[in-house]
């Protein structure tokens, strides 16, 4: 397998990290639009990082390969397609494996699906708001404009794997698992993340991007029941309290605008499927009063600047007065968790599980080298990537996480340090 | 009388409204930076003001005098103290009527001084914090550069009358009423404001500049005790929720830094004195929030710009997210209370009063196109430049509203249509 990952940043470099102790693949090339963050991952895993990977390494598949031949830096614009295309060609690369921001999905989606490569990504196409009753109605959904090219990829005999990071990605790996393995008839799938997460020295540090921390809270959430479909709410709606494992405890949780309630429906049977991010009260306070006084717009204010006055974005001027949550790794402390609560009946009794997966801030920078949150991502493509290699998990079309058999993933996620639990509650 | 009014924002605007029903002064120059705004204010008063002025004018000292005859407006830079003094020479102004942000107090004290004329103002010179202990010593207390030169306004025969706003100012004239008039001794003099104002179509507009209410709220709070003298306290301390009347009702205020606390204890014996806003616990929360986030910083922080990074201050963009409270007051409802609580004893008996008055935005709007906010901070300049002119009150030095007779004061506030009361608790 010749993979082309574009996209360096915190996920992106940690892909690199995990990807290395792994011998699935033969090559992957990093491609950014700032090359030298590019160089910089590739460095990361072929100077300091050989001693590890090198002994990991030769327990996996690739036994003996160094990981340094395998890892190319490349610079390439994401939004040109062309230029895309071209790299895919030359590196003879089999999928394109996308960790860049949601923006850059439709160019990198469809310039795979015209190279003739697979593709993964971690977060799909956008959605925009129903124009007149943007809080009960869905417009353009998540993914949508992806799945409108479905057929296409079938006739390709090629697969999109959309989807496939933490959440959305092994939260529905969960889904799929509990309709197969533990129900026999599903109320409701409830995706709930939480974390317990601080940074020393910060009153306020979010430990992910603020700026996509408010595009995702602040679209209208996205909740699915089989009898209505999907609809929207007002943000923040439903808030509810959910006590999360190993240590964590009770975080206030409300919906959000999320993949998984898009995907799961597509292929798993369950009356109700929602989304709930484990914010806490505080982070959602923080959020309603950016909101009020107008400072989540991306629409530019005039204000005055050195030489006279300047047009700036607010959301732009908050994340500029917060620090950068990719370099905040050795400040932060505590875990993260995601996973998929369903409720449901087996064998005529009630039932209800959590299945999750938590990390640990302390052990990922000590292990890779990346904070907690970047981490869980990273390691959900790379699993994914080895079970399309060993041919585990094969399709063709726009696929979701939960179109696949979730046994071979769940033991290969184990394999790679980062186990799973479930909680009988 | 012949007063330069310098500034002609919302407060310099109203003031001119107020005047021109007046006849107690021959001229008034409206200066400012950016002079179509005072001539914007003088056409006010000389054009489709002229109906009601003349009526009520007519009833006033100077019947028959044409008030367009009185006005005229200028430019002036009110950092610059040689232009200051020319324009204050040429004009022949005994008095120069300061209504401009409180930056610009001590070149404009300074000019009047050096000039030879009186001088009033609304806000005093600006704190600095305790570098160690911000909050619990006072560092540069407010008005203490100004009260540096009392020994010179003295020698030059010259009266620098001091925060005579309606907080600073009328809250002060009722500390000393309570004093003269209603105590035999006294424990606590707390200036109190709240106000039930609401700004339809917006969830979040303040009825003043947001910058200043910044600056004055998350300053260090100052408060003095007979014992202790003056310290200060963290932002927002000692929340109480206080009654206000005429169907205001119940409003959190807290502790904020404030003229009055440096004021009354000069001139009134009081154990305690304090001041808390009545700013709600939702408009505490917004400025808490902004503070975590750094957003009230004035520092520059780097943004993206249309054509490369550009600096700004994030509390200007703040405040360009805002509407502009000073056009508000057509979309504004309710009423704004300033005034004075005074604990003591009488005739030794335990005694509580609350001394006040309040605007009705609805009235000041129909009566003189000003906010409720801004009509109530520009009245009590005129009342005490009319005193003055009169000679009911006369002074040298650096003096307080609280050093003079409150009684001329309050029965000629109540003659200009305004007002005040009392509540025995």
């Amino acid at each position: 397998m010749r993979v082309l990952l574009i996209g360096a940043g915190g996920v992106g470099t940690a892909i690199t990290r995990i990807a290395a102790r792994r011998g699935f693949f033969e090559r992957m090339v990093v491609a950014d639009y700032d090359e030298s963050r590019a160089a910089a991952a590739v460095a990361a895993v072929t100077t300091e990082g050989t001693a590890a990977t090198a002994a990991t390494a030769a327990e996996g598949a690739g036994a003996g390969r160094q990981p340094e031949d395998r890892f190319a830096a490349a610079r390439i614009d994401a939004s040109d397609e062309a230029a895309v295309i071209e790299l895919l060609a030359r590196e003879r690369c089999d999928v394109l494996l996308n960790a860049t921001d949601p923006r850059f999905v439709m160019p990198l989606f469809r310039a795979a699906l015209a190279a003739g490569a697979h593709y993964l990504d971690m977060a799909m196409s956008l959605s925009r708001p129903h124009p007149d009753r943007p809080y009960e109605e869905c417009g353009v959904k998540l993914g949508e404009e992806q799945f409108a090219l479905a057929a296409d990829w079938e006739k390709a005999d090629r697969l999109a794997l959309v989807g496939i990071g933490v959440e959305p990605g092994l939260s529905d790996v969960f889904a799929r698992y509990a309709a197969d393995e533990l129900f026999d008839t599903i109320e409701e799938i409830g995706v709930r993340d939480g974390a317990n997460l601080t940074v020393d020295g910060y009153d306020f540090a979010p430990s992910f991007s603020i700026w996509t921390t408010i595009e995702e809270c602040l679209n209208p959430p996205v909740v699915f029941e089989k009898d209505r479909g999907w609809f929207t709410t007002p943000p923040f709606s439903e808030a509810e309290v959910f006590d999360f494992p190993e240590g964590i405890g009770p975080v206030e949780c409300v919906n959000v605008e999320h993949e998984e309630v898009l995907l799961i429906p597509r292929w798993v049977n369950a009356d109700r499927v929602t989304f709930k991010y484990g914010l806490g009260a505080d982070f959602i306070n923080t959020l309603q009063v950016l909101h009020q006084v107008g400072l989540d717009r991306t629409e530019p204010v005039t204000v005055p600047g050195a030489g006279g006055p300047v047009e700036v974005s607010p959301r732009d001027v908050v994340a500029a007065c917060l620090p950068d949550p990719a370099a905040l790794g050795d400040r932060m402390r505590g875990k993260t968790c995601a996973g998929t609560w369903v409720k449901g009946t087996r064998d005529g009794r009630p039932r209800e599980v959590y299945l999750y997966h938590v990390v640990d801030n302390e052990w990922s920078m000590r292990e890779y080298g990346s904070q907690a949150v970047v981490w869980q991502t990273a390691v959900n493509p790379v699993v994914a990537l080895e079970l399309i290699a060993t041919g585990a998990w094969a399709g063709k079309g726009v696929l979701g996480p939960e179109a696949f058999d979730p046994c071979p993933y769940l033991a290969l996620l184990a394999e790679y340090d980062s186990p799973w639990g479930m909680r009988e509650d």
